[in-house]
């Protein structure tokens, strides 16, 4: 492993890492931010290009030995300059740049009868880690997000996706109608998921592709969004409650959908 | 409505108000903030006591006409004292303070057939949030938290739970071994939750009252926790995933709990 020294704050490649926590320079870059042991071990695992790794002195000092990883080159900054880098609010001794990967319609429906979530303005960075970590491990083929959701490769999302991201095919910055009438002509059912509804998501006979729609967090699906979809359902809750968190919503939609899929019927009411 | 001026940032009010954002003061003055109107309003209708109710000056002059809700007297601030008071990035204009309720075991426990949720050592805000408004949906009769677990009186916390934090009976910092053996003196079903058990949630039949055991967001269950359930589940998942995030988790288990129990039998494999 080739080991590099940085002294200066003000050089260019902890400028560059600084610029990684705005979305525009992100996209900029082609590069987004990993940071911590546990996820860039993901990341490596994932085939996730590295670009830069970046170690504090102390981490250096006493954990590198141990770090077992795959890495060619890494960077020492004084740990009072890594910790600026850091977007964790407990410092976590090892960071990297990685390449973003942007995928097409195409790997997202990779597989034919397989579910796919649809976020519209998802707004916040945890339900969107969340809700990418639970596509994962409901085995969805893909997520697709609309224009102005918030970046799924923001620090904050790829932490909460426990690195989910790295293993995903999403699709971003989607236009509604746009996107929703190229998923009809892929043989897909749209299912809308909207609190108001009358009929519930278990109600839903399933064969093929699936595509459930799920809306922002304060405002739920826009009209076109919910024009343009072959159901809306409902998640029947207590009468006193407005609504369900997005991310737990989509978790209870996708457990029961994969489980209906799997046993070949609907084990609904 | 009565209208209080302040113009000192170092009001003892609102000296009082940024106390409220620390869980040792909160606990000390038995208060805690409720920020927006919002919240405000589904604090009244749950008869939560309003302390103190602050608004910004401009929330004053623009909105206040249009409020609605029933608030004897309001204190106004600059806005510019106001914003240093929000625990929000984006200030909401209008704030209180309410008395805390302390929830006893048997407020909890009161519906006989119910499903009570535990949380041991629960760390994330957003999480713990999204768990109370998830159980207030699915009409758990309660919930507990261990010793240990995020201050459910957090500002975040409140937020999260989209004011479900003053309806739900909840239990706070519970020593695990102790509460768990008073809940099987009450007849109730242990059952933890544990990534990597065999056993799935869903195969576990339900008569009586159910407890529902979930662990911390990166340690899981203390061993203590899994020695006492009467049996420890998963929910299947992807391989390649470790495990799903803790309020998601939960609303799944309790959306098919809550829908085995109203249908009086398991709909399980």
């Amino acid at each position: 492993m080739k080991v590099k020294d940085i002294a200066s704050p003000k050089n260019s490649l902890l400028q560059k890492i600084r610029r990684l926590d705005n979305s525009s320079d992100r996209r900029e870059l082609g590069l987004f931010l990993v940071e911590g042991r546990k996820l860039i071990g993901e990341a490596l695992s994932k085939n996730v290009e590295l670009v830069d790794v970046i170690v504090s002195k102390s981490f250096f000092d006493q954990e590198i030995d141990r770090l077992a990883l795959d890495i060619d080159t890494v960077t020492i900054v004084q740990d009072k300059i890594f910790n600026t880098l850091c977007t964790t609010d407990s410092p976590c001794g090892i960071l990297a740049t990685a390449k973003a990967h942007k995928n097409t319609l195409s790997e997202v429906l990779k597989r034919e009868n397989g579910i796919v979530v649809f976020g519209e303005c998802i707004q916040d960075p945890g339900n969107l880690g969340t809700i990418i970590r639970t596509a994962l491990a409901f085995e969805a083929s893909g997520l697709i997000l609309s224009r102005g959701s918030v970046d799924h490769l923001s620090p904050k999302v790829v932490r909460a996706s426990m690195g989910a991201v790295f293993s995903l095919p999403i699709l971003v910055e989607q236009e509604i109608e746009n996107c929703l009438k190229q998923l009809k002509a892929h043989d897909s059912l749209i299912i809308a998921l909207d609190a108001k509804a009358s009929q519930t998501f278990d109600f839903v006979r399933r064969e093929g592709r699936v595509v459930y729609l799920f809306g922002n967090e304060g405002q739920g699906l826009s009209a076109p969004a919910l024009s343009l979809a072959d159901c809306v359902v409902s998640i029947p809750i207590n009468e006193a409650s407005e609504s369900l968190n997005v991310a737990v919503a989509m978790g209870i939609v996708l457990y029961h959908s994969k489980h209906c899929f799997e046993s070949g019927g609907d084990r609904s009411r």
